[in-house]
Formats: structure tokens, sequence, C-alpha cells
């Protein structure tokens, strides 16, 4: 297992690599796990959302346990969406109430693949090739949004919109997931704890499946769906994600103005 | 206006620019409108896209027409879903049928927004201000797959093939759209021929209303919606969409066998 970053240095750029005992040893990317053969202090560096996905699928009803609470059969095929690169933000960052929505927003705490390399009609095995790891998401939805209109159901914006992605805080390969749980925290009250071996379509399963629709690009994330105790974030809530082995994502809500009343503070715990 | 094209050069560079009485005067690119003193006859160069979006706003309901036909009342809010970068092709390049789907694929001729600028939280002016150009569209639509599934209506999957969004011939600035119609013909006959006066949200009401929600960036395409004569399209089938003065969109459906061996054929198309 190896721990994967995404930071920001105090110049601006931005690098990627494996993180170790506190250093960061810088890699080309993703897609090119070659060594620069630089070696930085994590201390110096801003954590950002650990890669830049060009898109998020994200899957609904892929949880038995949910599925059977929701009374709807687990599907012949991964149902997804697509969130757009604009709404990714990493662990610590923060999430924007849209400016016009008065409604509830939910957390839901997931698995994400990260896709390691251009995935197209993968087979099962090249799909698990193709996986460079393991990251958190917390897919966050404006839930009154969903049935808002009767004859559409509006998933792409419901869930689309910026920041509504929390990605973090790392990349973890060789990631176990089958023994892993997600356990989420509202406030620091648990809310969700669900076993990944629940999933109905495994990750290599989602892959292969979803690379027979579309091209599946390095960088790229699939979120795996969520399972029981999906809830509601109120104002100034921090949600807090965590997979043990890959770490804690943690974000709060905040409507855009006491955002940026809180931009100092933001800043501090980033 | 002006006439903008996207091209690929014999050594795979791509070039993008200003077309003129058959040569092409090269510009940095959509959000830096600077030419760089280059001329290049089109003679030697194969036209792409004319941009590369990130992602690809499609809406669903936006022509009073199609509205009247559904019995949906018209929506309060652009209804849209997402369509990914891998999905589009230029004018010429094949539509190819998914693996494994034997059912109906449909055309929806249609008007495109450019993006030229990022557009966040904007209001009519500045959305105005952030059009780029327009181009003509064929969303692609696997219908068979929108209800598939009774829980959920697969959108993103139906429409987000790689192939299903044909843009193109080119970008024209300064086009006015208010006294422009899109025509579809299948193999030659005519099956779509509406005004685009009867848009639901006009050009600058979805770019304003949909940065409300995400961040649109240069070279994201808003696909404004179809009207009244969408049809199926049959293997080795012909759909050209037509907007006077911006010109016409041609692409030839294939299933991924057929594709390879026409291969050649579509070479010399494009």
């Amino acid at each position: 297992m190896d721990t994967w970053m995404r930071l920001m240095a105090n110049d601006g750029s931005i690098v990627f690599g494996r993180v170790e005992n506190g250093y960061l040893h810088e890699y080309e990317g993703l897609d090119q796990p070659v060594p620069t053969g630089a070696v930085l202090s994590l201390r110096a560096l801003t954590p950002l959302a650990p890669c830049a996905p060009g898109k998020v699928v994200a899957l609904w009803n892929n949880f038995h346990a949910l599925a059977r609470k929701l009374e709807k059969p687990v599907p012949d095929h991964p149902l997804f969406l697509i969130k757009p690169a604009e709404s990714v933000i990493g662990s610590g960052e923060t999430i924007l109430r849209p400016a016009h929505y008065a409604g509830k927003i939910v957390f839901e705490g997931e698995l994400g693949i990260v896709i390691g390399k251009r995935c197209r009609n993968a087979s099962l095995e090249e799909a698990q090739a193709a996986i460079f790891g393991y990251t958190v998401v917390n897919d966050v939805t404006a839930a009154g949004l969903l049935a808002e209109n009767p004859h559409f159901p509006q998933w792409c914006r419901a869930k689309g919109f910026d920041t509504f992605c929390c990605l973090g805080p790392a990349i973890v390969s060789g990631f176990d997931w089958r023994d892993a749980s997600v356990v989420t925290l509202l406030d620091g009250v648990e809310r969700q704890n669900y076993p990944l071996d629940d999933m109905v379509f495994t990750p290599a399963q989602q892959v292969s499946l979803i690379s027979q629709d579309l091209t599946l690009e390095a960088g790229d994330v699939i979120a795996c769906g969520t399972s029981l105790g999906v809830g509601s974030i109120g104002e100034g809530a921090t949600v807090e994600v965590t997979i043990e082995g890959i770490g804690t994502l943690a974000n709060t809500l905040h409507s855009p103005v006491a955002a940026r009343q809180t931009q100092s503070e933001d800043a501090r715990v980033v």
C-alpha cells in the first residue's frame, strides 16, 4: 500500500507524489508513476483534492442494504450520473450552499475509485489493472432539486454544483476495500458505518462495465455509491468521512456569505 | 460574423483559428483570441470538432413546440444532463453503436453555445459576453436505455456514450440565432425544421442560469435542446444537421465492426 497526495506549493505550483514519513516523493503524475527525484516536506505544502478528474461518475443504488431500505431491486448495470470537474474540492475546503437554493443538502460517504490509465471496453482484468487506487468521497446533493421537476429528475444539477464533490485526503494504491468500512460523522456524531463488501458491483466490475459505455481517463473518479445513514448538513456543520487505511475527508458547509466570513478560519483548517 | 475551426495538421498538431477564403488564420485559442500570425491552407488540414469541451451541458424540454407535443409544461429552470468530453466527435466522424446495445439510437439536431471564458454566477449581460459563438450539435441518444431501469432514468448513460456528441463543422461568432432554423436530414430526407426563436430559455439565459449552478469553462458547450422531428438512425444512415450561417454537421452511424470496415471510406469523407 502506498499513499499518494496532490498539494500546492507556496508559488502556486501543484505537486503529486507518494507520501512517506511526512515527506512527499514527487512523481510525474498519476498516469506516469515515475519519480522526479524531488522530496518535499509536507509542512510546506497545502493539500488539494488528490487528483483532478475530468469527470466523476457517481453511482446510485450500489449497496444491497440501501436497496432493501429503498425497496428497489439491485440493478443489472451500474446506474450513474456525471459530476463535472468543477464540482471537485479537497479535504478542508468549504462546501458552498448554492446562492439560490434554500433546501436540504445531504452528505453521502463513499469509496472513490481513481483511474490510472485510459480505459475503454476493459475486461475485468484490464479494469482491475486500470485502477490506480482508492480515495474517500463525500457525494453532496441538493436533495430538494432531485424531484423538483416531476418530468425530469435533476441528478446532474442536484449533484453537480461547484464544491459538491469532496475528494481526499489521499489516494491509497494496493488498498483492499473488501475488509473496509465507510464511517461518516456529522459534527462528530456517527451517521454512517457500512461495510464495502456489501457493494452490488465491485470496483473492477464498475470500471469494466462503465468503460463499455464511455472512455475513462487517468485521474477520473468513480464514486461507488452510498449506503444507509445519509442525512442533511446544516449551516456550519462538518462532515467527516473515514475509510480506515485511506484517511478522513473533512468538509464544512457554509452559505456563500458565511464562507467569505470564515475564509481565514478555513485557510487555517486546510 | 467570423467562422472558427479546429483542425489537425499532418504532424498531428492541432490548430484553431478563423477561416477566410480557404485559409485558416491561426489564433492562440478560444479563450485567447490572439492571432499567432500563421496562415494555413485548409486543404492540408483535417477538420476536428471545433472545440474540445471539458463537458457538454445538454438541455431537455427547451422548445415550446416540443413541450406542447410531449404535453409537458415548459420548465422554470433549464433541465439538463452532462455529456462527457469523450463523447465529442466532429463532422464526418462515425457515430459508433455501443457494442452491447441493439436498441434504438436517435438523432437530435440542436444549436450549440460555445463558452469563451470562465463563467460563474453570470448576470445576463456577463453571460452574453461569455458566449464565444455558436455551433451545430447532434445530441445522439441510446433511447432504449432512458427508461430501461424504472427507478433511475439513465440520461447520462443513454447520451454519454463515446461518439454520441457530434459538434461542428465550425463555430460562428456574432451569429444571430433569432432568425435561424435547425434543419435535420436523415439520408437526405428532411426530418426536423424548427425555428430557434421558439426556445424557452435564450442562450444568454441558459448561460446565466447554468452558471449559478456550475462553473462553465472556455470551450464548454451547452446543447440548447431539440424540437419536433426526432427519429431513429439505422445502421449506415447519415444525419446532416444544418443551421444556415454556421454550416452542416454530417455523421454516419455504424456498428463497431462495420465502422472498422468502412474506416478508409470515413477517412475520405473527413
